[in-house]
């Protein structure tokens, strides 16, 4: 890659590809806190996010800007450990940090973070693709970042080694990969916003509605218990990958090592609907994540 | 283009071109303010930034993809504005806006761009092409933007009208694109730091002196006055073009109508020199531009 330093960054895209962009901010007292998250914690959220909407494509990142704004006095130990945990995560994805932006910020630390990603041509697996009688699959286990969020904001201090679904979620890109070239997925999603409000955005770019056993959702657990069913169904930053499949396709039980289940169907209409273990079927609306808030 | 409110944007890179891309901040309180500048001119800006870097390499803008963070209370008359700004100079460079991210600021209005563009392969004007006995020049005219600032801070009002190099500064994307084209510039960059900064970063990357004449510098007017030297070497945000040639390319003393002219030459050596009418010869020290701060 040439141009480092340079006016711009220089990438090469592969022969055949398109390139794929994603931004997104991480603000300090919006998306995080430094008092709640260490600085490593911080710097590989910011990446995740990114990573998380190319593995959403079924995309291989190639390459990574850091826009940052830093208040006067932060520490430099503090921006060292960002660093650190921004560049580990980069290092296990082999993707570069190939530019960006510094400025004084007029209040905490600000971050706008650019994922640059390639996929073949016409391949790249959109939320628009979902079609009446697909099956609906979610990767991981749902409400986990959430739970730790919660757990913050009561005012528990949590060990990111005991919570790594909150401090160091894990992209899905090997299984976006897997699921795109086996061409295994008609749409797809990263769940950053909640289940609820994700799936609502399949439903409205396919045209479609769905319908979600509460029963197969599958739970994160905390110590040893599965999570409320609201973090499983609205809580935010979990980073797994939303699909569907037509039903002739055979779904692996594990792809990449992930567990996939399948918690529903595709069905004709315009919205989802729940089914809880009772058999009371209610409208699952999108509840929006309002990270930071209560 | 596909993925428009997708997870990412899919873009296409020409065949047999690489892709640019740029990041800018643009910060209230650092980069604007809103009780300056009306916000058709800070979304113009915005995007001048950007557009200005993609100029720099010779480059072929393609796309815009704007995070934008504001405060709660924003009038809606403001966003309007600022997109309206922002808007009409994508429309003027026939690129769209293709993506980005929004969320709530924790202070102020806060803006990250992100440009990509094209350019063919190996031939991104880079900074680390100039060599000794090359010529140095400069697009338009220089000091307009910092002058302008100079007189906000000094509590006088300005009209946009009266001042378009600081509140509609035009990049120069034709230029920069016809030089490419024709092979005309061995080295190039935007001058958005100030002459001395960006000139500094010329001769670092290619590993050069320089020597300027101060007589053959375009000062920009203001009235019917030209502006101080001092905002003509170390003003920032004019967003004018500066690059070096061979000695034997012949430049036009305009391009796409926009004047050029030779302000000095390439020497051995790493350092920038200046030569007063006089003929008393100085270091030119790269005096960072500090934006909003005296």
């Amino acid at each position: 890659m040439a141009g480092i330093g340079d006016d711009c960054a220089v990438l090469q895209i592969p022969p055949g590809h398109e390139a794929l962009v994603t931004t997104d901010f991480s603000l300090e007292g919006i998306h995080f806190r430094r008092q709640w998250h260490p600085p490593q914690s911080i710097g590989h959220r910011c990446l995740a996010r990114g990573l998380s909407d190319i593995a959403a494509m079924g995309g291989v990142p190639l390459a990574a800007f850091l826009s940052l704004a830093l208040p006067r006095k932060l520490p430099q130990a503090w921006l060292n450990g960002f660093l650190r945990g921004f560049l580990d995560l980069a290092a296990q994805h082999r993707i570069t940090l190939a530019g960006g932006d510094t400025a004084e910020s007029p209040s905490g630390v600000l971050a706008d973070i650019v994922l640059i990603g390639s996929v073949p041509r016409g391949r790249a697996i959109l939320r628009s693709g979902a079609k009446p009688g697909d099956r609906i699959y979610v990767t991981g286990k749902l409400g986990g970042a959430a739970a730790a969020l919660d757990q913050l904001f009561s005012g528990r201090k949590l060990r990111p080694a005991s919570n790594p679904r909150h401090f160091y979620p894990i992209p899905r890109i090997d299984v976006g990969q897997i699921l795109r070239a086996k061409k295994l997925a008609s749409s797809m999603i990263d769940l950053s916003d909640g289940l609820s409000t994700d799936l609502a955005h399949i439903c409205e770019e396919s045209g479609v509605g769905a319908e979600i056993q509460s029963a197969a959702l599958p739970a994160a657990t905390m110590g040893k218990r599965p999570v409320p069913l609201r973090f499983v169904l609205h809580g935010g930053e979990d980073y797994e990958l939303l699909f569907t499949a037509r039903p002739r396709s055979r779904i692996p039980a594990r792809i990449a090592g992930v567990p996939i289940r399948e918690i529903g169907r595709v069905v004709r209409g315009t919205r989802a609907h729940i089914t809880d273990a009772e058999g009371k079927r209610t409208k699952l609306w999108p509840q929006g994540w309002e990270h930071f808030r209560k």
